[in-house]
C-alpha cells in the first residue's frame, strides 16, 4: 500500500496521475502546506525539505520506503510497475531528459511567473522575466510535440505525466497564453485518458479544501506559504 | 567516446566531475552560450531547449545517443558505468530524490538569487525572495549532512556530484553565506577528491574563455544571455 502526502498543487497532481495510470492501491494524507503542516516534526522526518509530494510505500521489496520530489517518485513508480519509462536504451534517457526539463525548467519558471504576477506588487522586471521564459518554454514544447505524439517519444511516458499538471496550471493562470496546435492536440489527448479523468476528479475535491485553507490562513501563514520576503 | 558540449557553468561542471570520476574517455566542444551559439540549427538539433550541457555518446549499445539536462546525463553515465547510483533498493531512490532537490530547488534558486542581485537593478523584493530561499536550502543541506557523510547516504553519489558545483558557485557569489560545519566538512571532502581536482582544473581554463566572451559580447547578446526582459 502506497500513501501519498500532498494537496492539490501541480507536483502532487503528477503523482495522482501516475498512481491511477499504473492501477496502484493507494491512500492519501492531506498535508496542509498553506497552514504550515509541512514544518511539523512528523512531516520533516518524511521530507527535511518540507515540501509535498511525499510517498511512503510499505509494500516495497526492502521494507517501507519514503520518497520525496515528484520526479523521483515518478521514476520509483515507473520502475516498480515497469510502465511509462523504458528500462534501457536511448528511449530511457530521452524520457529522463524531458522529465528533468519539466523539473528544472517548466516547474520553477511557471511557479515564479504566477507568484510575481499574482502574489506580489510592483516587480515588473521579474514579471516580464518569468513570463518571457514561460513563453519560450511553451514554444520549445510545441516545436517538439509537432514532431512526435508525446514529449519524449511516440509513447506516453513519465515526462508527459510530469508536464501535464503544469500545462493545466498554465491554462488556468494565463488566459492569454495560447498553446500551439501540437500542444493542444497533446493536451487533449492526455486530458482524455481515463486515468487522468479519475485523478483530476480526486484533485477537484482537494482544491476546494485548499481554497478553504487559503481563506482561513493568517497573514503570517500566507507570507510563509507564498515565500514572500519578510519586512 | 563521449563528447561534452558546454562552457564553465555549474551544470556543465557536474558532467566534468562525473566523467572524471568514472574514468570515461571524453572530448569537449565549447558552446559559447554568451555569444548565442546554442541557438544555431546544429545545436538545437542536439537540444531544442538551447541549453548546455549536452553529451553525445557514440559508444552506446544502440548507436550514438544524445542527452541533455545535467540530471539526465548524470543518471545515464551512472547507469553506463555502474557507479555512484545504486541499481536498486531504497538507496537508489534516496539518491534520486536528492538529485531532484538539486535540479528543481538548488539550481533554479541559486541562479535567480545571483541574477537579481548582480544582473538587474532595483528588484529588492525578488532579491530578498531568492536569497531567503537560498538560505533555507543551505539550512536543509546542513541539517541533512549532519546525519550522514554525503547528501543521500554515507556513500558518494550523483546527488553530491550535482550539488557540489552549485555550492562552489555559492561560495564565490555570496561571501556572506556561511556554510554550517557539516556542509564545510562535506564540501572539503568533495573538493579534495582527485577527480574533482582534475575536473576543476579543466573548468578553470574554460572560465577564462567565458570571461573573454563576456567582455566581447554586445549589449543585445548580454540581454539574451542574462534573460533580461526587453524594453
Amino acid at each position: 500500500m502506497i500513501t501519498l502526502y500532498g494537496m492539490s498543487s501541480p507536483n502532487v497532481v503528477k503523482i495522482f496521475l501516475m498512481l491511477e495510470e499504473i492501477g496502484a492501491e493507494y491512500g492519501f494524507e492531506r498535508c496542509d502546506v498553506i497552514l504550515g503542516e509541512q514544518f511539523s516534526d512528523q512531516f520533516l522526518a518524511l521530507n527535511p525539505n518540507a515540501k509535498v509530494p511525499v510517498i511512503v510505500d510499505d509494500d516495497s521489496t526492502d521494507g517501507p520506503v519514503t520518497i520525496f520530489e515528484s520526479g523521483a517518485i515518478l521514476i520509483y513508480l515507473a520502475e516498480k510497475s515497469g510502465k511509462f519509462f523504458p528500462a534501457e536504451g536511448a528511449g530511457r534517457y530521452h524520457a529522463l531528459q524531458w522529465l528533468m526539463f519539466q523539473m528544472a525548467g517548466v516547474g520553477p519558471t511557471f511557479g515564479q511567473a504566477i507568484h510575481f504576477r499574482d502574489r506580489s506588487s510592483g516587480n515588473d522586471y521579474a514579471i516580464a522575466r518569468f513570463r518571457r521564459e514561460l513563453d519560450r518554454l511553451c514554444g520549445v514544447i510545441d516545436t517538439v510535440l509537432a514532431t512526435r505524439a508525446y514529449l519524449a517519444s511516440d509513447t506516453y511516458s513519465i515526462a508527459d505525466i510530469a508536464l501535464f499538471p503544469w500545462m493545466r496550471t498554465c491554462t488556468r493562470f494565463f488566459a492569454d497564453v495560447e498553446f500551439g496546435p501540437a500542444t493542444r492536440r497533446w493536451y487533449d489527448s492526455v486530458a482524455q485518458r481515463p486515468a487522468t479523468v479519475r485523478a483530476l476528479n480526486v484533485v477537484e475535491g482537494l482544491s476546494s479544501m485548499d481554497r478553504k485553507s487559503m481563506k482561513s490562513a493568517s497573514p503570517e501563514q500566507l507570507v510563509r506559504y507564498y515565500g514572500r520576503p519578510r519586512d
